[in-house]
């Protein structure tokens, strides 16, 4: 039964397989489960079946399992269940937990703030080590993390950092003043999460202290909470580059009407900017009414398209890691006319050989030639526009990510026609 | 001058610049810092300037810095070094760090074991929690992290681990026996290093050890590294999505060369299939001689090549992040469907408008009303196809990573011609 077959399970092998349950399942699995189980499980579980699982439970089975989650955590599902449930949730809150939970819940979710937890370890400068052991083995079941102790001034300013680690390898007498990192790293309440991140990232961090703009200390962000962001920031990077709004909400959970709006502005935006080619199209009727033209209208612009996407795709993360900057323009573009002229050289070459040798066949040789040095010129301008576009979106404040494959590829279609049958205009006619 | 410029700069800020130094200015730099910039910042620029660095460094300076890296980072840096430097690099080395380097040097760089440091704590099962908390104070210079404890037995098998947290709350006289945990999570020391980040970041660990066949604690792999190998593996990802070779090597830092070998397989491979639309569009010359058909080639397979796209983009995060199993193939079909069919909906009726709306016009109702149903087609194909290509890729064992973008619609603007001129063939004539 259901007690033997979840016994030997870790909360993530249940989490694994949680969208196999049923919403009775769910609920039933739950109610089996002992107490640090229910806490984890409520705490990672999607927004919809934490509802479920809420309006089974009693107002004190709620008080029971919430009151022992994480504050973060808590703050998350108070933001993300709907409204009508919410009201009965806090309802059955136990008054600490509310005025803890009311703090945090002031923040915005993406800011350095809607990460932190206020069960931090801070200490004052003028202990000594011993006292600070002390301290620390006292408060340990009460703080998130005893690993970082935050100094603070009588006003909860933030003065100095001092690790667990060094504390360990100081002298009992020595007072925490002497020891202590004065130039602590820290992000304002307003510091973006994807920054908070980055510095965590940058300075092997685990934990991060918040504080306000009057330098007080209001919490700390943990490393595993960054590393949530983390995916999440990239999940939103590849939606983005997807050609799709970046929510990050689950697909599996997400119903019919959900994905398609977040689908469909980008497809119609495209739509509509693509259907410029018809236009290119009708201005080149007379190079058009060559049959040989249209056969290769799809393979020229798709192989444009890839190229751009390539030469978009490296700036696009260059940019996203910080190791690409706007200062080098220059150096990239030159970069990819050269990268761009030799890839041109080699495709060119190859569907030459390709119009010759296979099916359709039938290509005169200064039509084949035509269609290479064509493709050469599209693949050239694929790469150009490909690392000059998100570079520019990046320069102007703009999220270079939406400039991807998708965009790529229609921009490179309408103008690849252009340049396409230009080409063969110039040469044929 | 350097000395003044550089003194109020972190390690970060740094290497923020680093690309904008000449060779010249790096070594400088390089030796105007003290011990602990040297250290970190050898560990962190790319290996063409390390090489640049420790070819200007006497034997004995190689010896100081190198000495104390980090074991891990130490054989990343002899790793990636070209061979001749790295004989001379090998040659400075003391005998103790020798050894050390030699033991790490044996496992593979994308392997659990290769990201391990060996300088972990340990202790034995029996010791009381005042003499682990000595024992830690003793280590603590030659360990990375004290914040895990790992219990061995004689034979160095890995029997418990507790967290530094959890002895601090226990009572002095408490035998580390009672209150380890005795179910450890860990890696193999052939674990690949995606899985060991997705161990760590779904358990939030801070550390894991990694094991042999015979459960002998090897070394630990801490989280700041795991961090890194995220990154790296999500670069990979975002390269491959973009029809390139998933090497992370730094984009300003590469060749010409390189990057021509790391973007011309793919373009080649999807050109040469792409050049199966010409066989297509060849077969089809009694529908392309009809002038409207051939103006809004483009659009059509554009638009389905974008819709693809999102499609397999969901896929393949999906089944990156764990969120999507095989197991859900029916039911995602069965989701991309109705999607699919009322996106192709929307944008078969906007196509439709768009052709009589604006230039270049002098299309038929029937000729609309046709195209509308054929870019409705393939819309519903293109995202049937961008689901299912993905989730088997996966299914066989393949990486489904490549199964993005350029991919996607290369096979769209194949069979999307097929299907528009079917489409055409089918109702106009
Ligand atoms: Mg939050
Ligand atoms: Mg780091
Ligand atoms: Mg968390
Ligand atoms: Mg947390
Ligand atoms: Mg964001
Ligand atoms: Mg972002
Ligand atoms: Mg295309
Ligand atoms: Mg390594
Ligand atoms: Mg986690
Ligand atoms: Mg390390
Ligand atoms: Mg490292
Ligand atoms: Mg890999
Ligand atoms: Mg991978």
């Amino acid at each position: 039964d259901l007690n033997n077959a979840i016994r030997d399970l870790t909360i993530t092998e249940i989490l694994d397989q949680w969208d196999e349950f049923t919403k009775e399942e769910m609920v039933r699995l739950f109610t089996h489960v002992d107490q640090e189980f229910k806490v984890g499980l409520i705490s990672e579980i999607p927004t919809q079946d934490q509802e479920t699982i809420l309006i089974e439970l009693s107002a004190s089975g709620i008080n029971n399992v919430l009151s022992d989650m994480e504050p973060d955590d808590l703050v998350d599902l108070i933001q993300q269940i709907s409204p009508d449930v919410r009201q009965s949730v806090w309802d059955s809150l136990p008054n600490e937990v509310k005025e803890e939970t009311e703090f945090l819940l002031k923040f915005d979710e993406d800011d350095a703030a809607g990460l932190m937890t206020p069960r931090y370890a801070a200490i004052r400068k003028d202990i000594t080590v011993s006292q600070a052991i002390n301290f620390i083995r006292k408060r340990v079941e009460k703080v998130e993390t005893i690993y970082y102790l935050y100094v603070v001034d009588e006003f909860k300013k933030l003065v100095g950092v001092i690790s667990l680690k060094e504390i360990l390898t100081s002298e009992d007498n020595v007072t925490i003043d002497t020891i202590m990192e004065r130039h602590v790293l820290s992000a304002r309440e307003d510091t973006d999460q994807e920054h908070v991140v980055k510095i965590m990232e940058d300075h092997d961090l685990l934990a991060l202290p918040v504080i306000n703009r009057y330098n007080k200390l209001l919490g700390i962000i943990t490393i595993d909470d960054a590393i949530d962001v983390m995916r999440e920031e990239q999940t939103e990077d590849v939606y983005k580059m997807g050609a799709m709004s970046g929510d990050t909400d689950s697909y599996l959970e997400s119903g019919i009407f959900k994905l398609i709006l977040k689908r469909i502005p980008w497809l119609i935006i495209l739509l509509l900017a693509g259907t410029a080619s018809t236009n290119v199209i009708a201005a080149f009727s007379d190079v058009t009414s060559m049959a040989f033209v249209i056969l290769f209208m799809g393979v020229i612009t798709q192989t444009g398209g890839n190229c751009g996407t390539q030469s978009s795709t490296l700036m696009i993360r260059g940019l996203a890691t910080g190791e690409i900057h706007f200062r080098d323009f220059f150096k990239i573009i030159r970069k990819e006319l050269l990268v761009g002229s030799l890839i041109g050289l080699v495709t060119g070459i190859i569907i030459i050989l390709r119009s010759f040798l296979l099916p359709p066949g039938g290509i005169l040789i200064q039509e084949a030639l035509t269609i290479g040095l064509s493709l050469n010129f599209v693949v050239i301008f694929a790469t150009i526009i490909g690392a000059s576009i998100p570079l520019t979106l990046h320069k102007i404040g703009l999220d270079p990510t939406v400039a991807a494959g998708p965009l790529m590829s229609t921009v490179i279609d309408v103008c690849g026609y252009a340049i396409y049958f230009t080409t063969i205009r110039l040469v044929l006619f």
